[in-house]
């Protein structure tokens, strides 16, 4: 027994990272102490965790001597400087970013998918990307169930997933549409991409551009789905393909979804599968025009499932519509499941 | 030769009729007068047309008693009386309701795709829904290069396509949120379906019903991609399943499409075969962030494709994004141009 970790929150002032201390708040993890750590331009802010005012500390190399758990949310190249950093002291890291998520003695981690991955870790375990992680909580009951050969996934992803100035920035684009501005005078700077070279109106918008594009005209996000879940999954077998797609959405990434399952299942089956599984909320009664939605999902820890159908030609194919608060579940809610789950399988040395 | 047809417009003051009128004085079709027609409730009003003020008159059977062309576009049940009775009367009727469309005789028409099926009509060609009528200008080119064993699509549909109350609903939802408003307190009647049961928000949101719930959990819409697909391709074998989605867009309809050619083809094939199609804008250059959007494709006549990528399991499945703008080339203009080729084909009598 211990009486409980001292968990530190690497960029506890951004979207993310706020999320992750209201999830701090309602962990059942033990906690001794919470520190709050981030860039020197927001040191000296004091931030509430239950009820009692907590400064920020500057991020430096020492802040993490007496840190058992640190959760990274800062960026990758806070990550790659100071993770390494956290972990010589002692802690183990786990990481928000993409900056290790592909590297081999890595975990990456969805709890209710392969949380005994966490067994093998070096201390670092990173955070699957958002459009990952709800894809794989609606999955794994369903391959389980059935074995999956193939996924088609078209996302209708959030602007929240790229930050507070995003979200700035399309409320401002949105008042100006409203106002009877041209599309040619809307402030633009940030979306699609900040470090990319041209930037495009979301407000009112659709972009199938979500991170830079790479390999074969896929986005840096295409691939991370894809090599993502093979990885979480693993199975380097099941065929997956991507497209990701922002909307004018504050919070909640919508995904449409295609499988083709090794063995065919009725949709029954299937939702009575999902009903059951860990983290899935069904939401799929066409009847009662019940489906998902994204503003129903912010605040939700869940992943809501719905729109559950069998493909009009394909026997072993099925569609559905998957749900979840990228904030949440795509980010702070599943570091801080990882570091309960770290602490159910006693992984971290105090 | 004629000097010139009799044109009405039946549903002249609506989302559609209104950008009818804008392509009727754009067409090269000879026109010798524009009747514009309308409920008893606009009856009365001055639209211009050309810079000359024309009043809107009441529809009655009679309005197509000197009438060549009839566009209709009030709705199905306006569509079920009065088409019939402009048929009698001498009338050529392109009715943009669904009210036609699967009746055999009745040519349903994408007049790059099948202009030819027009020769059969009976008095009354349908146009196509206006997520088929996109998806069918980008696929025609790519199915006579490799033919098409299979589609799955997912939409990123736009407002207007449920009428002008549906727009102001979105912006006066829109406003609301802007200004702090909740959920649960935001103005909801119209969408996602009006003669439905419930209504939800749409602003911020999306929602994975367009039309009503029908058979085997795919909505009426998902149904239409799928029947009008096979109808105007003339190929009952290929197979096609759809995701219906609206998204807060006011006009710009998106597509994630997937398809799986006969015959395996290289994006570049496909990308050359695309630039040479009728009523294709190739924008697909990632190198410099170029691909289509709802926003740049407001006002335009064009389908435009980007995002071409092959599948990474699949050798000859592809990935592509498709926008159009959903007044015009998913109604108004495919009406006209419908008109135009009836004419070019003498298939309307005087």
């Amino acid at each position: 027994m211990n009486d409980g970790y001292n968990v530190a929150v690497v960029g506890a002032t951004g979207a993310v990272g706020t999320k992750l201390i209201e999830m701090l708040e309602q962990t059942n993890l033990p906690l001794k102490n919470v520190k709050l750590l981030a860039s020197k331009r927001s040191a000296g802010r004091k931030l509430l965790f239950k009820g009692e005012g907590l400064f920020v500390e500057e991020l430096v190399p020492e802040s993490f001597d007496d840190i058992d758990i640190a959760i990274f949310s800062a960026g990758g190249s806070i990550s790659q400087k100071f993770a390494p950093e956290a972990v010589k002291r002692g802690a183990v890291v786990v990481d928000n970013t993409s900056q290790f998520r592909m590297v081999d003695d890595v975990p990456l981690v969805v709890p209710e998918v392969n949380k005994e991955a966490l067994k093998k870790h070096q201390g670092i375990i990173a955070n699957p990307n958002c459009s990952t992680i709800q894809m794989m909580v609606a999955l794994e009951p369903i391959k389980k169930l059935a074995g999956i050969g193939r996924v088609i996934v078209s996302t209708y992803q959030a602007v929240s997933g790229a930050g507070a100035k995003a979200i700035e920035e399309v409320k401002q684009q949105s008042r100006e549409i409203l106002d009877g501005k041209l599309p040619e005078d809307l402030t633009t700077g940030i979306l699609p991409v900040a470090s990319d070279k041209k930037h495009y109106p979301l407000a009112f918008n659709a972009l199938a551009q979500i991170d830079e594009f790479a390999d074969k005209d896929y986005t840096k996000e295409e691939w991370k789905m894809v090599n993502e879940t093979k990885k979480i999954m693993e199975d380097d077998q099941i065929k997956v393909s991507a497209t990701c797609v922002r909307i004018p959405v504050i919070t909640g990434h919508s995904e449409s979804i295609y499988i083709e399952t090794e063995k065919e299942v009725s949709v029954a089956d299937l939702r009575a599968c999902l009903e059951d599984a860990p983290g899935v909320v069904l939401e799929d009664d066409p009847s009662q025009q019940i489906y998902p939605q994204a503003m129903n999902s912010v605040g939700k820890k869940d992943t809501f499932v719905g729109r559950i159908r069998q493909d009009l030609d394909v026997t072993n194919g099925y569609h559905m519509w998957v749900v979840s608060d990228n904030l949440l579940k795509g980010a702070a809610w599943n570091s801080v499941q990882i570091a309960e789950s770290l602490h159910e399988l006693d992984l971290v040395k105090i």
